[in-house]
């Protein structure tokens, strides 16, 4: 698997064992319907999501606060090898336009890699996602990444499981 | 063909017919020893060219001026369709990591798009390049795109056709 070459100054790192296959976490993060019950952490809702599951595709979500805050991030895929791995980025506007500025809620650019492998019954499911500089990696960390994607990742298996095998 | 979503506000775009095949104008774009003879305008002179020909590969390149000064070129490969399509982009280093800045010596960011047709015994040549910003397309046509991306056109037919049939 050709992953991403990770600098531990500037890169942040979740890795986790889940017991539900990699087709169906490949289905959970690239259908919108499916993808709005589970990518931020309740109390949190998505409120759109858009999806062109291709490189320069766009992926386009909106978080909602409890408060009712919207928050957009919008990017583009780079890489889609399905149950496989999935690569994005918000540096690049669909088409790979260069994004004005950062359009994500996290206020940041970041490049992000979903690797999905086989393990057992279920899924090693490893995210990773880049930054340009150590004080954006430091920003991502205190914005709660590994506790926010962590969160995220049981709501989605408790999702997948709640469908049954109809997702 | 997949091309670029060109906006006049924000984008560049260069046609040209040239009279050598789709097959000989990717090896001269796509191999450093070729490359180097003839993508800059002379009397500026490549000094130094990276290439490692898929997405997320590096293209590097530093263009030296006649007074010695040597400007960097710093990108990565998003899309490689062998004698069709070639992107690029300096919004993202190689591995796709967001760039801190732009590295590129143009001092802006751009994603550019090289399309090759076969169109009777030679080539259409389109390339486009696509900004943020009307500012950074501005910036862009003021430091000659159209001239020097012409220019070097001309010097890359020339320069296969000296090589003949051997590039």
């Amino acid at each position: 698997m050709n992953k991403a070459a990770i600098n531990p100054d500037l890169d942040l790192v979740l890795e986790r064992q889940v017991d539900v296959s990699p087709d169906l976490v490949w289905k959970a993060w690239t259908t919108p319907e499916h993808l709005q019950h589970w990518f931020v952490p309740r109390p949190w809702t998505i409120t759109a999501c858009e999806i062109d599951l291709r490189p320069g595709g766009i992926f386009r979500t909106v978080m909602r606060s409890p408060e009712g805050d919207e928050f957009p991030n919008m990017g583009c895929y780079l890489e889609v090898v399905p149950n496989e791995r999935l690569v994005w980025t918000d540096a690049l506007l669909p088409g790979y336009r260069p994004a004005a500025q950062p359009e994500s809620g996290a206020g940041l650019l970041f490049t992000a890699f979903l690797y999905l492998e086989a393990a057992g019954t279920g899924t090693r499911y490893t995210a990773v996602a880049l930054h340009k500089d150590p004080a954006d990696r430091q920003r991502h960390a205190d914005m709660g990444f590994e506790q926010g994607w962590g969160t995220v990742v049981d709501q989605m298996v408790e999702y997948i499981k709640a469908q049954g095998v109809k997702i």
